[in-house]
């Protein structure tokens, strides 16, 4: 998907166990994928890239784009290596595959040097590894034992929360991750590609309660994320409760934070069998906890409250929470919405809730902004058949914007939205709080851009908007735009002194 | 226990999970570490090796014994950090630790600065990780399904055959491997710490026909021992049997050969839920398996007979087949036996069969010479009760010898035995085969070394033995100074025109 | 110059010894500088660059952002650490410049974890390097003994030449170059910033003779180039002639081909002292060589009117190196001349004579398509007072070309020309070479894009040229937009047709 | 050198610009080799270190004794790389040899794969460089114009002294630093190798008032010692003096402390031309500094007195000062003195005077003890007409001791001396001073050998001292034996309650 594109790589795959492949040039092709590359790292995707390489036999005489690849990649990858000779890159490939896979996913790297690539061998002499012979399951239960602790620990917990993580849709569990909040009456929370396991609406479904539930919980199972720093590395937790940590990853379990039970296996097989293990006993303790959840749900309703004003602004300029909100209201059952920003996107958190898991894309714990248009050309080439709408800073959409152009030549329509600032506004704030009014703007104001005049340029829609009732007849006609063939840009511009809450409380350093 | 040791540290362990631990001081001190991390690493050994670091604040500086030692440890180790805050040392062992555990265990390595592990700190800053808490259970039994896949290929099977590796020791699973390969009527092969898992003599307990069973059997049962070097990179295994992985390590599975079958997980908790899951069935064929033992019954009968002559060999030199002999009739039940050295002590293993499992130590698949001293010390520390038997070649005592006195001051006597050649002899054979008898000599011949001496000028016991019947005489003496508190160095003379058979078929390079 | 920039940053200073500095924060920010730092690396240019990092005391805890920075930087920096401590700061940054001094010059990486950055500290305690006083002079003059002899060499020689390499450019050495040049009657080759060191018409100016001059010279001197890919690895020399290498770097002088003299210093004064050593003997054989320049000067025209076809060529669609004869055509004594792509640019290598030095940049050993935007960025920002000419690719375009919206905000107008052929046609050529017509142009052909509209949608001058004889107007015209104050893009259509000959032969790889 | 042996590699040249080679067999043999290594990287010794590697075809597969020794390397050597192709092997060592001269010398690494190693290939294609062809000359003068700055410096100065460092030796600049500080009446202070340049008795030899030098000159020049832990960080030197660096490094001039001048290059080639410089004046000012030498003179005289009581003692156990004295009384003109350890080995840096440059050898700034076997079997091999003296710690003898055996073996005989306390005192002290007199011994403490008996094991001689007035005539019977071509070893026993004043202090890590 990558080919001539200006983006960093991407993986997106429709099927669990199948990880996302790019080739790429020798040095610089090479070097701008490395962000690719970071964020599959930290993002836990499955991903081979492969570099070129000058000629081994020019090994260190200074060739063309030739750059120690392997050693800058290893710190990022889960392997990385030369191929060294032509009868290996098959099996060298599937080594890399293999590797992508242990544990939590993430990426891995081979370089394949130019007399490697073009020697040519006798077929006899080199390892095919077949498909489906080369590498095990992931699909591990853990330790059984531990299934049991866990369902005695739920059976009789009665303040329960569980928190879905990225994992959840990594694994594709949503299926064992409903039956398991539902069967066992326990409120769920998702995060990362953990959002839309449960469609808004559903009576588990919670989302503004998060914080109340941590403190006041007396069971918390903590599914497929790590204590990192978007979990105030674990400290959030209430100190009281009993925490249960279920990951693909050995290294994540008990990590920043101390653990009373964890369980290293797939997500989903482990929910499905902590849920049997519960629903084999008299009683799974589903009904005395009804309370807690109604507690829970009062909560959520004044929370929702609390921002209905901002949802609904009519001020000028547009208030971005009035944005994300008209966006969540547009989202169809099949619209996979991808965020990639700072401030403006960290706002939708609270308003946009995707109505099925794998619909929500965003940039991760690395936090790299650019993601959008090559998250959005991926999914696009892979469910052909929904609708892929992004919602981009500009700063953001600034840097990997020219790959729209891949979009148009390629035939990969998607519906773009700006929540324009003319600022990398999160960066901003941050600064004026630390160093005053005077520095506070220095490097991170851009420049009024009318973006829709690039799409217009690449042959896509585009369209400006500054009236908050024009955001929702404006994403209509883009909508149409993009079914008629043509990715769309709708530029919305938006009020750059309304920022996201953690950027107030700058609780990503915390 | 490598307090002024010599030595390079060794990990020895009595209980599955628990990893061994050694600091050293900054620069040399941890450098002269590095064979023995290296060891642990291909070895898939748990440990931690702390080193010292001159000051954080002195970073970059060129302060005392100064290295990048994370930069180096990095590529031999699961994970290697610095500490940068006197908060997170306890934190922080507690990653290492955890790393160490992580898929097939191996070393971790943390550097501590001079001014982190002097300053002092607010202990409810810290993070102090409670023990249990700060990991999962390694005991995880992989994906169910393929446990009940397995069982099917092998109730079915007619001609199977195990592989015991080093991970069934790991795993403390002797247990449910004699348990599987009784209920299921399987011939068993031992290789690395898997050695002993089935007592010589014992009726599934196979050594000699290894080649043969692997090119005739229908089902091949890999577990916890990689296709590496030692096997040929599994080019060794028939081509249409159906071959089945079990590995503690998802990246092992599948790697360098392809397979019908790969499993991950605690290869213990796997062997036996598969016995249970054949057991339960009306016929899990291991009656019809006989003939296929019998036949290869026959093979080890005849493959013993062919060595007879050079086991009781009266030649002079002596002949290093006799002492191998000599050295495993002299085995009791609670002997460990630890092999260091070439090609003297690759002789002993067509000879020598330990009585129990974790009763053998080798210098593994990195062939670390100088591994024996270390090694005894560790066991014997570990194990006061038993007695420690370690045969070495000459080249190889000599490397850690000196710690020979550490033994003497810790009280740690065991018995030495020396396989004296005056030659590194496994490299001098492929050196006059490659180059001729000219240049075969040139730097692997060694003077001739009386080394009792040695022993008895740091208060040990020592005995020169010349003639072959003189073996057992001094082995008992030995024995006895042992029992008496003393270390004891039998330094036997050997023929140096006698080599192994892998020697001289280069195979290890193949 | 880079904030909020999209481009990776560039170094361009202004006066020798002064490096570039960019500041950029943690995680991608870093790692989208990554392409930028392996260009200085190749290119050898002076530049620090300053990265975020999330808070040590949160070392490998998952913090936003945080990758391992130091560790993927060290394979391509001269010199990459982390600051552990708030009063190194001021230190490190010091050793880092210092470091990029050292030898050819090349870029430095320092990371300032976040609680370093904020912490407050007692100036007496921190090291505040004085200006000066932290490094010492580049300005060395090697091995005096060896200026003697290549003044002896140089001097007894008739058919000497000269190539004057990017150190010429770095030291600063033009003024030293053309007296050496001038007063031993030395032809002359230029490459890299090297060109526009003897203006184009200068008698000693050559460059359509070179791989004559090499083949039939007695005695060569490299100065300041490496035997890299760009110079066949030292192979295209004739062997029987006398090499001499002068270099800033030891480790480039005899590398990858036997020279008969090296000189490691400032390349300047090196070629200044074997002027005066020369020119103190009675005769410097300046005259005698005047056979061998009327020699070459007839080779130089011959090449000359080979190309006046093309160069002169109404053909439709353009010919691409009519574009590049307009282009030189058009260039001031004072414009800075900046090539960005592959095959379009390297035509003009053919064509494009800078009329001074430091008037030419180009995308270096790295071959790194997208440095134009940022290159033009700084060449304007130190030269405000020069007219700054870029002509890319249209792939190199897109790469970085959002940054002409950051020209646009900092008031820094340049002339963009963009030779549109619609392709990765360097890349193409050789697909089409190697796997034939029909794979051939698969992942190189780019949409067919009209720019000058990405100009006018960001505040500048754009304008498209179809037709041969329209080039010249346009670019005049642009040329007053950019008086004006607008950045301007004159893109024109070429054929994807017509390769480079260094493209037709693959010569880069051989 | 290194064929069979148990130490560390070493280097050990006779002449400048010529570096030590090793080669080691892959895994244990490279990483057993790294403290070697680390040694040299830190000491500035030229050395190639060669390694065995699996084949190339069998890369990451796991074969016999693989580990990633390159990325091992890279932080400790100038240059670390794999040979790819049998062609290049002798292009890469020249490579390699190269790079160890870059700058101050340090060691390179190649790794050969077994398959690189025994392939055969037509000469015509390898590269084979031609000796003196490869690399450049390093007798750099470095920038001229600051000859003449530090001429003027010195000639106004009235209270001038000088260091003169490792590289004085390095750079073979004996004579050149005697005519310096003679002509231009400067008092000279040694360290590292530097030791020995000038003579004791010698008018300008000082080594007892360095402290009040630093703090009262005018001028302080340092030749080829860097601002590390042994100089304080530069911090040791008065704040008002004109301090002047020259080195071989670019990297190190101005690390550390603030320069008034730095200068890069040979430091033997700076010191005679800043002679001649000087020289050429009407006056050098050598006769107004001869109040400040009589005065440093008069300082040396009283901290002579204060040591002569413990160089004197006949106290029993032996006091380690009394055999430092002996020890140099000893010397012969052409003794080679090396020491190896801790505190007793420090102690005799206050009374071993070599009398000749290059007659000094000390574990150096990576403080690696167990140098002294490596050390002298080098030194005897490069040097079979000198007596070569190692002075040993009981703790640093046993590292590397059974090299003893190695000298024997090549007929290398030199006299080993151990001072002998029966623990790593240095450490005992620290240690003591921060845990206190229960935790003080925790494994620092040796075992009472008598070594004596280790040498008569292996053919040597041997001898046991334990009175003061038999340290002599002990000394003279282990002279008579080396004569006789027998290594010896007296083992000395000494007070293990008198430490080196730098231990009590802790200097080393201020």
């Amino acid at each position: 998907m990558c080919a001539t594109s200006r983006s960093r790589p991407t993986p997106r795959t429709a099927t669990p166990g199948k990880p996302g492949c790019a080739v790429v040039t020798a040095g610089p092709g090479t070097t701008d994928a490395i962000t690719g590359v970071a964020n599959a790292f930290r993002a836990e995707s499955p991903f081979l890239l492969i570099g070129g390489q000058g000629a081994l036999s020019q090994h260190k005489m200074g060739s063309l784009q030739d750059l120690p690849h392997v050693d800058m990649m290893q710190p990022i990858t889960k392997f990385a290596a030369t191929v060294p000779h032509t009868e290996r890159i098959a099996d060298m490939v599937s080594m890399a595959f293999r590797e992508c896979f242990n544990g939590a996913p993430g990426p891995s790297f081979l370089e394949i040097p130019r007399d490697v690539l073009d020697a040519q061998v006798d077929l006899k002499k080199a390892r095919i590894p077949a498909a489906g012979q080369y590498r095990a399951s992931t699909r591990s239960l853990g330790d059984p034992d531990d299934i049991q602790r866990l369902a005695d620990i739920l059976v009789k917990s009665e303040r329960p929360c569980v928190l879905l993580g990225t994992q959840v849709w990594t694994c594709r569990a949503s299926d064992a991750a409903r039956e398991f909040v539902r069967t066992l009456n326990i409120p769920a929370y998702m995060n990362g590609a953990g959002r839309g396991t449960l469609p808004p609406g559903d009576p588990h479904h919670f989302n503004r309660t998060r914080r109340y539930a941590f403190d006041k919980a007396d069971v918390i199972v903590i599914v497929g994320t790590p204590f990192d720093f978007r979990m105030g590395y674990g400290k959030r937790l209430s100190s009281s409760a009993t925490v249960v940590q279920i990951d693909l990853d050995y290294r994540t379990v008990g990590k920043n934070r101390d653990i009373s039970l964890g369980i290293v296996g797939d997500v989903g097989r482990i929910l499905k069998a902590v849920t049997d293990a519960a629903t084999g006993r008299t009683d799974n303790g589903a009904k005395k906890r009804e309370a807690w959840l109604e507690e829970l749900r009062a909560g959520e309703k004044a929370g929702g409250e609390k921002l209905a004003a901002m949802f609904h602004s009519n001020s000028k300029p547009i208030n971005p929470y009035r944005v994300a909100w008209e966006i969540n209201e547009f989202l169809t059952e099949d619209t996979i919405y991808i965020g990639d920003g700072g401030d403006v996107v960290t706002i939708t958190a609270q308003a946009v809730q995707p109505r099925q898991p794998g619909h929500w894309m965003d940039p991760g714990p690395l936090g790299t902004l650019g993601v959008g248009v090559p998250f959005a050309m991926a999914a696009k080439y892979v469910h052909p058949e929904k609708e892929v709408l992004c919602y981009f800073g500009d700063g953001a959409f600034s840097l990997t914007g020219w790959d729209f152009e891949t979009c148009v030549r390629f035939n990969l329509p998607f519906l773009g939205v700006i929540g324009n600032n003319s600022a990398m506004n999160q960066i901003r704030y941050g600064q004026i709080a630390k160093y005053g009014a005077n520095r506070g703007d220095v490097g991170n104001k851009l420049g009024d851009v009318p973006y829709s005049k690039f799409a217009e340029m690449l042959g896509g829609y585009g369209e400006e908007v500054y009236e908050p009732d024009q955001i929702r007849p404006a994403l209509e006609r883009g909508r149409e735009a993009v079914k008629s063939g043509k990715p769309a840009l709708i530029n919305i511009w938006v009020d750059p002194n309304v920022y996201a809450p953690g950027t107030m409380n700058q609780t990503m350093y915390k």
